[in-house]
This record gives C-alpha cells, structure tokens and sequence, in this order.
C-alpha cells in the first residue's frame, strides 16, 4: 500500500475541510471554500494516478459539492438505507472530482484518495465498490435511465426522496440519454433532477462544432420537463435552484449549469467561447511538476484571500507534489501506425472516408482530422448513429474507417454493425484501447469482449497487428483486398518487448508468422501486448531447457487450416494465450479449427489463457500479473501444465 | 414457386394502375386511387403470408404512394446510379405498404407480392434484396442515419439530390433517433427530410400512454429543423408540403403526417382519440377470410365510387382470397409458461418488478400489463433505457426482470446489460422470439446471436427450457435460487414434437435429463424447436438401427461436469445442435468444457449443428430445412459423420 502518513499532506485534510465546515462564514462561501479544496484535492489524485480528468472534475466541482454538502440527504450515516436521496454520476470520467467530495463528507478515508487508478484503488471511473456511490459508470449515456429507476422505485415505495443525476453536456449526444428523456414525464417522475454540466467542450472540440446551436433549455422543455439555468459556479444560484426544485417540484426537472470546462485554473481553463476555435488539452491530461505547482499554488491563494478578508482561518499548503515525468514510447506504435496507415490510404483511395466519435485526439487522428476534414465526419458521442451513417455510406460506394473506443464500438453499436453486415457492404471498423490493459480508466474502457460480440455476424474479418509495420499491412488488406466488413483490434498499450516481425514475413488472409522458433511446443497470440510477454515467456522457457515456438497469429476469427497445420505440432502442446475474455476470442476459433479439420486431435494438447471476470483500473504490469498475463504468469502456467517445477 | 397468372388477379395489377395514372384525372385524385389500390395490395401480401403489419402499412399508404409516384426522383432506370434521391424506410415492418408502391411502379414484378414472407421472397422486413431498396430495416430506429450516411455523400458529391426517410412516431423513443437529429443541422445536412408516420399508436397502446404530451413539431424544431406538419392522408398537402421543401430547403426537414393506424378499412382503424383507451389490435395481425373480403370490399367500393364519379373508368375488383385459418397450439406453450410463471411469481415475491419495451402482447403479457399495473413499467421502444433502470432497481433490492424480442435485447443494449452485471445485482432478462424460427419476420427479429452476445459478461446464467413446464422451473430458478443475473431465451415457434419431461427430472442448475435413452451416440440441445425435431431424428435412426440418447439441457452456458461425465459416453459420438449461429453457442461452451476438463478427449468424436449465415423469412419448415435444424437434415448429417448411407 502506496499510503502513508506523509502522504496525506497532499491533499486539504477532512481537518481543515471540518474547520471550514464547522465555521460562522456565509454557507455559501463555505461550499465555494470547499469546492476549492476538493477540486485541489481531484488535481493531486490525477496527478498521483499519472492520469485521469480533470476538465470536467473542475467545472463540476461546485455542483458536486454543494450537492454533497448542501443538498442531498445522502450521509455515510444513511447510505445503506433505501430512504435517502439518489445521486448517480452519469459522467462517470468526472470521478476524481466526486471521490474528492466523498472524502470531504467522510465516505471514503481520505488517504484512499492516493488509490486513484491504481489496483484495488478508486477505479478510473466511478464504480460502487467505492463507498457512497449507487452505480457504475464510464460509459456515457446510461446514468438518467438509472436514476430513473431511482425514482421508480422510491415512488412505488411512497419515499419522498429525490433522485439526482450528473450528466455532461457532450454526454447529450448520446441517444439513450434522449429516450429517458422522453418517458420521464409520462411516468410522473417528479423526483428526477438532471443536472447538466454545461461547460460547452466535448473531448477536445468546442461543444458547437458538433451540435450547432445548442439550445438545452428549449430542447428539455420540448419533452415536457421542467428547465431551470444557473451558473453552475455561482453557490448562491446553486443553493438557491435546488431548494426550489426540492420543495416546488411537480415535474421531471433539468438544471443547466452553465459551467467552464478546467475551471479554477487559469491556464487550464477553456474559456470559451473566447476561445472557441482552440482544441482543448485537459480533457484527460496529467500536468507536469510545474503545472500540478502551479495549479497548486492558484488554487490555495484564492483559498487564502477568500478567508483572510473575512474569517482569520489560516490553513497550510498542501506538500506540493513530484510528478514521475511520463515515459515516452522510442519506437513507433501501433496506434501511430494506424493515423499514419490512413493518411497513406486516403492519398491513394478517394473513396475513404473516416468517421470519428468524439475520439479523434486519443486515437492519434487530431492532425488527420485538421488537415483532410472533407473526408472526415466528427459525428459526436454517437456511435450507433455514426455506425449506421458508416453502413449508408458504404452502400454508395465509399470505404468508411469507424474511430472509437472498442468497448463502445463492439457492444453499444453492435446491433447496426450487425444490420451494415446484413447488407453486404465493406465497413472497417477501428476498435481502440483493445484489450485488459491500458488498465487505468477500468472496466468501462477495457475491450475484452469485442472478439466474441463481433464473432457471431457472419462475414466480418477481425485482425489484431502486433506491431507498426503490421498494422500498415492489416489497414491496406481490410480496404483494398478484402471485401467483407474488418474490424482492425488496436491496443494502446506499451509492449515490454517491441514485436519484430521476420523480414520475409507477408501479411496474408488467415496465416501467422513464427517469431521465435522451438519445437517442444507452441504458442499462439497476437498484438503488441502479449507477444511482448511471450518473447520473455520464450526466454524464461530456455532457461528450462524447453524451446517454444511463438506464433504471431494476428487473425482472430479466420485461421488457415493449411498454415495452421504446417506451423502448429500437432501432437506437442499447443498454448493459446488471449488479451480478451477467456471465452469467445481467437482460443475459441481455434478450438473450432481443431473439431471441424482434424480427424484424431487429442484435447490434452490445447491449452489456452484468457481473462476472467471483470476488469480493473490499475497499472499495466500489475493488472497483467493479475489476470495472469503478465510473462511470469504465463511461463508459470505453462510449466505447472508441463509438470515442470519452476 | 407459389405464383402463376390466375394468383395475380388477388391484385390491383400494373396494368389497371397505369390505366389510373395515365388518365387525365386531378394528380392529387390519381394518387388517392393509387394509394387505395396499393393499401389493397398490401392487404392481400398480408394474407397471404399469413402475417405482417397492416396498420402501419395502411397508415402510410398515401405518404409512400405520394413519394414514388409524384415526389421523389428515384425510378427503376435510376436505381442503379447515384445521382437520384435516396429513401429510407425506417419503420422497416411497412414493408408490404412500400412493396405494393414499389410493385405499383415497376421496381419489382407484381407478381413477387406472393412471395412476401415466403422463403426467397420479398423479407418480412424491408431488405436490400427487393429491388428498388436501399437499406436492411427491422429493427427500429437505425433509418434517420443511413439516410445522414446518404446525405452526406450527396453533398459530398455535389449532387443536389434529397434523402427521404419514414419513420414511425413511436420508433421515435429509440435513442438513436435522437442521436441522429442532433447533429444533422451542424452537418449541413439540407437534403435530409425525415417523415413521420404519426398515427399515434404503438404495438398496442396509444402513444400519449407512454409519452405523455407528445408534441413533436416542438421537439424537432428545438434541435434546429425545419418541421411541417400536415394530413398523412391529404394528397393535396403530401405533395404541397414536398414541393416546398424540394424547391426551399435551408436545414434538415421533418414533415409530421397525421395519420390514423389502419387508415382506410373502418374496422381496422384507430380513430384516436375516440377510442384512446382500446388495445389496438390490428399493429401485426392477419385478417382471417370474412375480415379480408370486407376489407377488400371496402377498398373497392371507395375506389369505383371515386371513379364512377369523374372518369367513367372501370376496373374489377380483385378475386377473393380464401385465407388458411391458424392452427392453435394446442397445448401450453413456452411463452404461456412465461407468463403463468411470471403471474405466479409476482404473487409470492413482492420484489418482483417487471419492464417491458411495447412488446407485452407480442410476448404474452398483457393481461399481465392490466392486471397489474403497480408492477409493470412500460418503457416504450427503448431497450437502452429499460436496461439501465432494471440496473438501478435491482440495486435498491428489488428483482426486475426485462421483457423484450432478444434480437434486440442481447445487441441494443448489450453494454448496459453488461454494466448492469458490474454492479453484481440481479436482473432477469426475458428474451422473446429466440432462435431461427419463427422465421417470417426475417433476420433483424431472428435472435440466433443471443448467447453469444452475453457469453463474455462474466456470471450470466442462460437457459432455453424447453416446455411449459421446465419454463416455469426456469423462472423460479432465475427469480429465487440464483444470486446472479439471468437469460432466459424464449422460442415463440411451434414445435414439431412437444417435448415432454420425465416425471422424475429434477430441475437443477448445470444438469439436464435424457428425453430418449440409447446407447450408440449423444445428441444434446435444448429447447422446443430442435428438441421436437431430435424426437424425430431419433425415431429415423433408430429405423437404421442406431440408437441416440437424446440429452435437453436448457443450460446454455454453465454445465456440471460431474452431470455431463456421468450422461455423455466419452468414446462414442457426441452432436450438439443448436437454435443459434455456430459459433458462440451451447456447442462451445461444451467443447470448452471438454477442453477443460478431459484429459485425453479425442475430437474426432464432438461434432455440431448450428446456423450458419444470416436468417431469412420463410415458413419455419422450409426454414428449419435449408438452415440444417430438420430432422431430416440433422439426420442426414449424423449419418454423414457416421458412414452411414441413407
């Protein structure tokens, strides 16, 4: 455990926060007092963690606060209870700055707080493990619809309580936010009040890039709700709206808080629409020592002048914080393969067209998305729409390439990328930050599904690259050779060990390539992630006198069964280690391959390695000796299935 | 095939159509008559498929019938380009009205409106195979962003063509629509024109009873359309209001159609609000033959009162159809135990909540939804926002279990089904119309992916009974003595043999009983539909001699092992056939298990059944055929596999 004594001076204490509490100021002036401190308090947490959101714990640091502080009757003391107000955070990357506010009201020990993103921690998006939270969230879009299920039920049991949820503005675009919407009011949920943190900025474009003219206030209303707008800075306004929802409320309620994205920071803020056209940079940014001090010290002067004009309170600085400078990758990764591959294609093909789902920076695509923006469609946070515009725009002859996050792409669009595929036409899907690991943002993030939702829609070829070169190969196959729909599985994690393919190695439909040679078994994997622990795997076998042979097989649902059958022994033992869920990926198909092609293939020889249960923030190396990914855990369960004693 | 000269006279055929529109009649009267004769020809598709959507189809008649024959530029000789307009047929279950327009102007011979449902034929859902159509529908909702995919590369073209896209009013509460008019005016998207069928009604129930104050043109127009609303059954405003648009449109355009379901044949019609509170009951029924010839009458009657008055022209009317009455189910099916179980349930377990996506008649709840109303919540068609509020009940300890099609429950809302699961609260899941059969409705409503949608989200426990009887332990399972969240996967086919289970067959959780007992090989599957054609299969072999031990095992996912080693002979031939795509299937899961837990199992002794491609309409027969899943087909294939000749 991280946590020591020391550390706490990180952060305002609940000491120094019960002081302001407890304090004669104006309450208002207190909360304002608080949401500093707390918002100080998501900025050391980030900065701990190395990652995590700060733009949107900041704008929404005075609603959370006056929420917990204020408003909402829910207490370490009545959390267990079933009557007591509801809160869900529906923008669950706006966690730091809720678990800084738990801490404050003394849900979570405020030492917890060093846990942020790390293993057995405060997970990368809000999550009920962490005490005082009702769900679980990271995907965007869901958090109305559960409070309506609050609501629901605190009516059905004649509980006068109110149910509030926290959405973002950008999060609007989301469809499923827009049905809940639509039947609150029908269902007579007067004790719903959404909250929308207005600060105007998606990811990193302005809010009205995508939308134009976003008028919330007409829209909410239009579906019959009741529509307040306050500043969402601004405490008096804060208290002052929600004491009037909670005494006068008749109707399903929206309260547009008209916020700053980073703000409380100078140079963090987006002070739009000054600066309207600038692309945003602490969407999901960690700052550097200087900019975490400086932060630091802003914040704590605007503490100070606020309470040496009017209390006499003084408090201490927190300990200004060291940041661990973020190791940057030598060689060039696959992610980078994959903007550099498109940019390639779309010179060479006019037919390309890319669409985005507000994922254009954290997918490498920002430059490709300034500088070719005719072929680019930034369709928001909306990936069924964007999936079926893709599937209408392959139908007329373009090759659409799908930018998102494969934890979204794969399940919530999986129904219109089955509908694409019913009709034939060439889709390429580009599924990011697949796989266990990166580990931080947490399960919500994790793709280790997508092999097995994609699997069952007839037709589409999935390819993981293991490496730059690779995926430059696998981009041009899945636009110009093949003509089924592709789903190119890209990870964003670091490798231990860079992939090197063989130089005489060609990319083609169902083949792998041999990456260390050996003839005691085999092993078989693809991308960058576990290759890179089966090279070490390779070496730890060596050293026991056994000489493995690694397979690249960067096909997951298409395997060659010539190839397969002259590179796997047939009667040695075959490992199949996957970074997907142990069920349902390339494992899986290979099972397949063996009962469908091979007359006499005796089941001792197969072996595979996969993920169990759910994933978790954390950092990559622990979480892949975890789930028993990590090369150590690998080379272990080998040998234990070899009866080899290690 | 089905068709020769003599069937067509069931039609109002070309030749009488072109008499009307090349007479020198009023445009808006000519269309008028066509639209009659085009609600004719949808009625007798209808009939003589046995089943489809008359009210929806009626409803839109005059819309669609405007739009091809006066509006839109697309035509049979144009088709094949890219430089005409596009429409979209959202409300994919109008299928039979656009195949009678599409018919009415040449698109597709008349003669292939015989086919509709039939295998081969024109699809239960609107379908790209049908000439003349330019998207897959079914699932509701996807259609407003094919028709922004289209759009955009009109625009990207510089062709100044329009996109036409029919939407339903209740389809509105699907997400994704909202999705998709959110961004379409920053898009630019002048070419976009959505039309909504606004006759107020759902499934069943009106509009306003899940709405509540529906006012469309207001909610469009705050998301910055141009909205027009007009009679969907005045010609003289269809084509006003499209003229305007065609010649001025500035932003993306919603034209709102009121409309009346079942518009055109008195007793088929819901005169909302007169008859606000009725069930409406003709959403997707099939006349039988008095309702079909007084329709027809009707139709006729209304036509030559029309003519006689202002043309002279005559024309006859179409021959009678003698319509095949429905065979009842004779004994209790799954989906009555369904909801006998349920009704059961509800009495001893007052946590007991149920959701449902306006499928209750179609799943056999609707005395349910009277009855007991305090424990029904209907969320309307939005399957995203049912999910996430079963979630949020579960977690305040009631037991929610989700009652949709499982086509769309399993995909739609597969990431909120898998949220809900990372809370580790339990919700059963209820999903309808599981398997190839019933194949009428085509592939969107044909939940052959279901399993593998939801094999990756650790702790699911999916069963398929088999009977009324194992329904009802299934429920009682699932509702009390599991902690984790349930599947249960619902065929709504009629099965060939009802299956019936020993009397000492104790229901219990990885374990299945023998149905046939034999000693030569295992077949396992699960479910009415296979079950009842293995009862079959057993009787062809045991006429060569061969004796199957026929195994249900409703578990689809989680098998003891213990059970399975003591049932399954280890050294004779093993087939697993299942009611679902291939992959991803019972089938897995038992070669996993075999993988897992045999030491030396050889694999030349596993074979599988499963489907392969994707589903169709047709009769569950011919369907059951061609897919494989006969008796007779499953025969042939063990007797492949086995050497033996037939």
């Amino acid at each position: 455990m991280l946590v020591n004594e020391n550390i706490i001076k990180y952060f305002y204490t609940r000491e120094v926060i019960n002081i302001i509490s407890g304090s004669n100021m104006p309450e208002s002036m207190k909360l304002s007092l608080l949401s500093d401190m707390n918002r100080h308090n998501a900025l050391a947490m980030v900065s701990f963690a190395g990652s995590g959101h700060l733009g949107t714990s900041f704008s929404s640091s005075e609603i959370l606060t006056a929420l917990y502080h204020n408003i909402m009757n829910i207490t370490p003391e009545n959390f267990q209870e079933r009557n007591r107000d509801y809160f869900v955070l529906s923008k669950g990357h706006a966690a730091p700055g809720l678990y800084a506010v738990l801490a404050s009201v003394g849900f979570i020990p405020e030492e917890q707080m060093l846990t942020f993103r790390k293993l057995d921690g405060l997970q990368g998006h809000s999550d009920i493990k962490t005490n005082g939270i009702d769900t679980n969230s990271g995907s965007l879009g869901m958090g109305l619809s559960k409070g309506k299920g609050f609501c629901w039920f605190l009516k059905s049991r004649g509980l006068q309580y109110k149910v509030y949820v926290l959405t973002g503005d950008g999060e609007l675009q989301e469809g499923q936010i827009w049905e809940a919407i639509q039947t609150a009011n029908a269902m007579d949920l007067n004790n719903l009040i959404m909250i929308i943190d207005h600060n105007k900025m998606q990811t990193d474009l302005p809010l009205n890039a995508i939308l134009n003219e976003a008028n919330l206030k007409t829209k909410i209303e239009a579906f019959g709700w009741d529509v307040f707008e306050i500043d969402g800075h601004n405490m008096d306004e804060i208290i002052a709206v929600f004491n009037e929802i909670k005494y006068r409320q008749q109707k399903p309620a929206a309260v547009i808080c008209n916020t700053i994205k980073g703000y409380g920071v100078s140079f963090m803020q987006h002070n739009y629409p000054e600066a309207k056209n600038d692309l945003y940079l602490w969407h999901g940014k960690c700052p550097d020592t200087t900019e975490y001090k400086k932060a630091c010290d802003e914040i704590y002067d605007r503490i100070m002048q606020q309470l040496n004009g009017k209390s006499g309170i003084n408090i201490n600085k927190p300990f200004p914080m060291l940041i661990e400078p973020k190791k940057k990758d030598t060689v060039k990764t696959v992610v980078n393969g994959f903007s550099d591959g498109l940019v390639m294609n779309l010179d060479r093909n006019n037919n390309i067209v890319i669409l985005d789902g507000d994922l254009a920076e954290s997918c490498g695509l920002n430059t490709l998305r300034e500088n070719r923006c005719d072929r680019f469609i930034e369709v928001g946070i909306a990936e069924q729409d964007m999936i079926s515009m893709a599937g209408a725009l392959a139908s007329t002859g373009l090759v659409p390439v799908v930018n998102t996050f494969t934890s979204f792409l794969t399940s919530r669009a999986n129904e219109q990328i089955f509908n694409n595929s019913t009709e034939g036409r060439k889709v390429v899907y580009a599924g990011h930050l697949a796989g266990l690991v990166p580990a931080k943002p947490g399960k919500s993030h994790q793709g280790i599904r997508d092999i097995s939702l994609l699997a069952s829609i007839p037709g589409i070829i999935m390819i993981e690259p293991s490496c730059y070169r690779e995926v430059i190969d696998a981009l041009d196959f899945l636009l110009h050779a093949e003509v089924n729909s592709g789903y190119l599985r890209i990870s964003h994690a670091q490798s231990k060990r860079v992939v090197t393919l063989p130089d005489n190695y060609i990319f083609k439909k169902g083949e792998g390539c041999i990456l260390e040679d050996g003839d005691d078994l085999t092993i078989i994997s693809y991308g960058p992630v576990i290759l890179g622990e089966l090279l070490l795997v390779s070496e730890y076998l060596k050293e026991k006198d056994i000489h493995a042979r690694i397979i690249n097989l960067p096909w997951l649902n298409f395997i060659s069964r010539e190839w397969f059958t002259r590179n796997v022994f047939p009667d040695k033992p075959l490992f199949c280690v996957e970074n997907h869920y142990y069920l349902g990926g390339q494992a899986d198909c290979i099972l397949r391959l063996l009962a469908d092609n091979y007359n006499a293939y005796d089941l001792e020889h197969f072996h595979s390695i996969g993920i169990h249960g759910f994933g978790q923030s954390g950092d990559d190396e622990e979480i892949l000796e975890l789930y028993g990914l990590s090369a150590g855990r690998i080379f272990k369960y080998i040998c234990q299935c070899l009866e080899i004693s290690i």
